[in-house]
């Protein structure tokens, strides 16, 4: 089944201890939607300006993406320049030019109105309230935001999150988000402000699944715990949370239901997807995987953490 | 099977935002002896003052701690004071005074070198390589250690590590003792000094173990992900390490043979009794725990953690 998602596509350039890249295709849509693209089908709402050429759409035509929703504006693409030293935990922001992304007016295009999961990537609440109300009957609303929205936006983010089923966010986000430090009572206290479930990304050490009690048909109220695979080289690690959110929702809109399963396997898929991006500069490995490369690695994932894992 | 286990038996006046208590009954080898109770024999190595009561030691004995290697000396019992605020994970120290455990010069009783698996609580590492030298045919040895030692006795450390099977030490410590910021690159610098295999505590993230080519039979040489169980409420964190410890070390010595599934399985039941530590100031939660509580908190971790692990 089909996701619409609504994001930034762009131009990163990125300086990481294993060198140096200058605008390489980027932003949260895009690592998402070739992400997601193993799983199903992926639609795409953004806009990009005229420095974005027929090679840079041919890496979303590729894998199959439609970007009949990807507007073309006068001027440049959003363009952010940023830079990870240390443990590449957390990015340094050098530069973000908004450029075509400032007067951003998201449309969807009729062919796109059947979408059944529709993906919110971390953009202005505002834009994101808007798609939502215009997307009234999918079945299905997962979103992502970040710090600087809950900060400084926070009243027009709770209008999102009042009508979301999934909400992507960190650890320091969810506590920023709920003032409270206990991460158990931080998400329910987020999960308070509409989300029926709260996926909580560690970084390295994997992510947290929470569930209220709106939560999906037969799912248990405990959390669960899904790992990150330890990795001995992280090359560049921008768009790892958006692919991250790729391979979680792509796997569940290629599923039939919503299960409490499905939702685990589905952050495994998502874990995944992060470790792959995270091996070559920008988009390059989210290009080139294969489904047999997917397979081993979930396998592996599953290996690291079950107690019967072990094998292959 | 024995474990033998060198550290400390202290008093400990704590902070937390839950309340405060003062003199109460602390110490690695305290936490990680009772811990350990549950599944095993244990014998303890530790040095107390006169304010060490036959009710303090009624603790240990009520757990079948063997108490003869407590050693009284005239004076105070080590005494420690600590602090914790918001979101718990680190302790402020406040004061050590190290009284009795100053002039600590550990003595193994005869009847106690037949113990098959032994444990070096953080303390000082010459005292940890003296013990370790006193009990050369064990048949595991299993160590603590803490930045203290890394940043200012490192050469000392270095002479336990040579000869450690089993290191336990947290994600901080890892990369500050190999000098290496990504954890994979710095565990396996770490197993490069001595240790087999490293088990590294994350906190409220778990813990990763990771194996050398020197590993134990069959162990297979990828990491292993153990969760931790989000709580909602934790009133002290102190000794939780330890508890870990104690449950992860005190399975493996009632396992007949430490295989990699056995491995596997400790890493849990150490979160298990880590979780139960916190629970309430001190080790009161250890004195009372019940083995059928033990059972139901280890399928609890693996219904968290599982893909299959629905259900409970």
């Amino acid at each position: 089944m089909s996701i619409l998602v609504v994001g930034s596509v762009a131009f990163d350039s990125i300086e990481t201890p294993h060198g140096k890249v200058d605008h390489i295709l980027g932003g949260a849509a895009t690592h998402f939607s070739l992400a997601a693209s193993y799983f199903t089908d992926v639609r795409v709402i953004a806009v990009v300006g005229e420095d974005f050429t027929p090679e840079h759409e041919a890496v979303f035509t590729k894998r199959g993406i439609d970007t009949d929703g990807i507007e073309r504006a006068p001027g440049l693409t959003f363009h952010w320049t940023g830079a990870y030293s240390g443990s590449l935990n957390e990015a340094q922001t050098l530069g973000t030019d908004l450029n075509v992304f400032a007067a951003f007016e998201p449309k969807i295009p009729e062919a796109y109105l059947d979408s059944e999961y529709l993906f919110l990537a971390n953009i202005d609440p505002v834009l994101q309230a808007r798609v939502r109300a215009q997307m009234p009957d999918v079945k299905l609303v997962c979103g992502d935001t970040m710090n600087y929205w809950i900060a400084d936006h926070v009243e027009k983010l709770k209008v999102v999150l009042r009508d979301l089923d999934v909400l992507l966010i960190n650890d320091g986000e969810t506590r920023m988000l709920a003032g409270e430090n206990n991460i158990v009572r931080a998400a329910e206290k987020v999960m308070a402000m509409g989300p029926r479930s709260l996926v909580v990304k560690h970084g390295e050490y994997g992510a947290t699944a929470f569930f209220s009690d709106r939560s999906f048909s037969g799912a248990a109220s405990r959390p669960f715990r899904a790992p990150a695979l330890p990795l001995a080289e992280v090359v560049d690690p921008t768009g790892a949370g958006d692919s991250f959110a790729g391979g979680f929702y792509g796997y569940i809109a290629s599923q039939p239901e919503l299960t409490p399963a499905v939702f685990r396997t589905a952050l495994f898929y998502g874990g995944v997807m992060g470790s792959f991006a995270v091996e070559r500069f920008g988009t390059e490995r989210l290009q080139s995987v294969t489904s047999e490369e997917i397979n081993t690695r979930f396998n592996l994932f599953r290996e690291i953490s079950h107690l019967d894992g072990l094998g292959g």
